[in-house]
């Protein structure tokens, strides 16, 4: 785990939740990317050396849709990056953390990305994620 | 908005939390301190610039015992440092969001610290800090 590389935060509308959080943050978005597999939008948001990810659903099946209908908008998920994410999941599956996927998923930012299960820790959706070379 | 500071987490039980996040993160917690008048244990992970703190209630009507009443275990709030908090109070206001303590509490770490009401902020329960000299 080297750092936390960002917090996803699930939205309903895109436009608006981009204008709040440049209000908030004082920065604007500084690019959208949709990740078809996912059937998510994202936006990102520098903050010093972390990201803000807005994420909002494509789809009424997208898991962001999902999470909005059973929770309603807010903190989806905290991702940390990782220098070698399969040797990052074989540790956590010996510390007996639940891998959501075990074959890295090519996710938003040009990464693979792997999920945690969050009944394994604390409540919290855990992404690990590794820049693609 | 100078970095994100830390990153909230409502647990039950600060001993296995402790053992749970030091087996993610690969790092043990750096210290343990009582927030008196919040009624509040935290403890804290250095995760590179930022900051991981756990929270437990030390008594029944703490905000983080109905907090996991309500949510369960999770996400708390995200921390952001600031410059000079009665600035940043003042310039959030203008652009709409509700402060819900105006005047800045002491807070966990030798901060001053305010929350903005996450019904203006996406569901984000967000916390405002800045060190005290």
């Amino acid at each position: 785990m080297k750092k936390i590389d960002h917090i996803g935060i699930a939205v309903n509308d895109m436009t608006v939740s981009n204008a709040l959080f440049e209000k908030l943050l004082g920065v604007a978005p500084y690019k959208q990317e949709e990740v078809e597999n996912e059937r998510v939008l994202t936006s990102f948001f520098k903050s010093d050396t972390n990201k803000i990810e807005l994420l909002a659903a494509t789809s009424e099946d997208s898991v962001i849709a999902q999470f909005i209908a059973k929770k309603g908008e807010g903190i989806h998920h905290i991702a940390f990056e990782v220098a070698n994410i399969e040797e990052e999941i074989q540790r956590l599956k010996k510390e007996g953390f639940v891998i959501l996927n075990e074959i890295p998923k090519k996710g938003a930012d040009n990464k693979l990305v792997v999920f945690l299960h969050p009944k394994t820790t604390n409540g919290v959706l855990i992404e690990l994620c590794q820049s693609i070379k």
